[in-house]
């Protein structure tokens, strides 16, 4: 018996369901169908994108678009390098601490939620961190009040998003020429200003694509900072002067990626994912609000992030009922990590519309049945 | 017009072409099939692969049946540990001397071709590194005629198959208990006894899968040589101790690398992968060996290659008009590396043996018509 839906009913195409999962994370139909259809040959050319040469005009032309479809949807100015690396975030963790953090020097550190506090971990193996915010006493439920000052630091890192607490920065924050920044789990949901920024990277696998690849968008002025001695893989420069090729590159996701970006440019850019998200956020969020306390929210509301909505239920009992029941229903990947509890769900840029009211409705039936 | 083919006038299925490519290289067609199959909903679990938690039960059989599967089929012992990282091989260059090239230590390296060459520039920046031997003076075209003493190094490194010069161990050499072997281009291509390594690594985009993820397999008791220090991401331990998930892996190809290597397994396993690879080159080295003098091999006849065949043919222009009409006839990136000139055809694996019948129906033919 296929479970009921609270879709209006509509099967999702393929039976697929709604995947609120924080990361991997859903990817457009559109773009899984255009892979599905060049899996066996790729635009005529015999082979499928996972074969191609990297040094292949047809490979050349997928990640030349790729970049320069990105540096179109997030108007990247001239002087900043697009680089596809692997290892995702937690290896650029370790690698900017080794680029740019000398003897000598040290690097400012906001720490809003987990991932900030890893970045942490693995600069001070490198050199030394002032942390000069942690939310850590309520649990990252909260950003800092004031930004403070940060004109001795060789740079300031933060974190826009964090996805486990669910605390977000709604816009870019002034933090200096030297601003460093983990966006893996908002990155291109909004509107953004590179100018703002002189390092941005972002892990692939929330809102760009399968997990594999790490979009890194560097000012050139970065790259005179970098001492010498590093091994090739863990210096920016090597990866900048070769284009991302220095070695073979993850070939296969930077195609996804390109077409996800592809995607987001013909569906209003920035400034239509902006809106899309917020719009699905707030079905979400007026679902806990409405709910007379039956769902908590664990972030403060002026810091809630549209990417992962946190909340909590009245016992450990109902939640798992919770996220039983919504699996039952077609929605699935509700669980909250471990150091929240409760629930979180991920409306990542590519999750549906239609997945956010199912689980608003869900949410509020099943506040009814249980409150 | 369609071109005129080599392999008996059958066109291949979905207008494939013959990919020659030394990496990435070809796939199986019933690997990519069941890829484009399960594209939008992966055995029922409403979801891509590309999209699925790495956390989820699913996509945990997914990277523990490959890890499984690939124990299967090279006889991994059991105090051996099978990770699947990023950064390929080249990073490994990088890495393995970062764990195990300490201070007053000596690592020594055999030079059999340009990794091995990459290999050593990435250790120097890490310790010392003694070249016992390195094949420079002829242009990399043979392996040394002796292994040597390695009984003072902390490990010793050498490359079983180099992929721009197609030379290759035939078998695993003795090099003691140290023993760190890149294995990009040519693992799983034969029989072989893990057993004689300390650490084996290989980027999958050779043999095994698309490009952006690297197979370490690493005897257990090298993990207590590691220092302290290292950022997470560059230490051996911090992977093996969560099961190549300390970070979101490289998902996707993880899965692709397990169909790749499910196949293997159905299709007689590394003996059976041995017998039609010797089969394939033997086609392509008898086109070679039986042109008069037209075609020559780089390498010596005792290290020749079995997945990297590389030939000269009279002049430059002749080159050029041999890779320009084998494309037109099905047949790519048959272009050799600047360093060596001439012709490369790439027969890993996955390559069809009609592939390599059409090649050297086509070099007699070329040779007939040039000559």
């Amino acid at each position: 018996m296929p479970p009921s839906r609270y879709n209006g009913g509509m099967a999702q195409p393929y039976n697929r369901i709604f995947n609120f999962s924080a990361g991997p994370g859903v990817l457009p139909v559109e773009v899984l169908e255009q892979a599905r259809d060049e899996m066996m040959n790729y635009g005529g050319s015999g082979a499928s994108v996972a074969e191609l040469s990297h040094r292949s005009k047809t490979y050349e032309g997928i990640i030349q678009g790729a970049e320069a479809d990105i540096r179109t949807l997030a108007s990247i100015p001239d002087n900043y390098k697009v680089l596809f690396l692997q290892g995702g975030a937690s290896l650029q963790f370790s690698m900017l601490a080794m680029n740019f953090l000398g003897q000598g020097q040290t690097a400012d550190y906001i720490v809003t939620g987990a991932w900030g506090e890893k970045a942490v971990e693995a600069a001070q193996l490198v050199g030394n961190v002032n942390v000069t915010w942690n939310g850590k006493s309520t649990n990252f439920d909260r950003l800092p009040d004031s930004l403070g000052d940060h004109s001795g630091a060789t740079y300031t890192h933060f974190t826009t998003n964090e996805t486990i607490q669910g605390v977000e920065f709604q816009s870019d924050p002034d933090l200096g020429n030297s601003t460093i920044c983990d966006m893996s789990s908002d990155i291109f949901s909004r509107p953004l200003d590179v100018s703002k920024y002189a390092m941005i990277y972002a892990g692939a696998q929330k809102n760009m694509g399968p997990a594999g690849a790490c979009l890194v968008i560097l000012r050139d002025d970065m790259l005179d900072r970098i001492p010498n001695g590093l091994g090739p893989m863990l210096d920016y420069r090597i990866h900048a002067k070769n284009g991302s090729m220095y070695n073979t590159p993850p070939a296969y996701t930077v195609y996804m990626i390109g077409l996800v970006i592809k995607h987001l440019l013909k569906n209003g850019g920035l400034q239509g994912a902006f809106e899309r998200n917020a719009a699905k956020a707030k079905l979400i969020y007026d679902a806990i609000d409405g709910s007379g306390g039956f769902y908590k929210g664990h972030a403060q509301r002026d810091c809630r992030s549209l990417m992962n909505i946190t909340f909590t239920l009245p016992s450990d009992e109902l939640t798992d009922t919770f996220v039983k029941e919504a699996k039952a229903e077609g929605m699935i990947e509700l669980k909250g990590h471990r150091s929240v509890g409760g629930c979180r769900a991920s409306t990542y840029n590519s999750m549906p519309h239609e997945g956010c009211v199912a689980l608003s409705q869900f949410m509020a039936q099943f506040a009814a049945r249980n409150g």
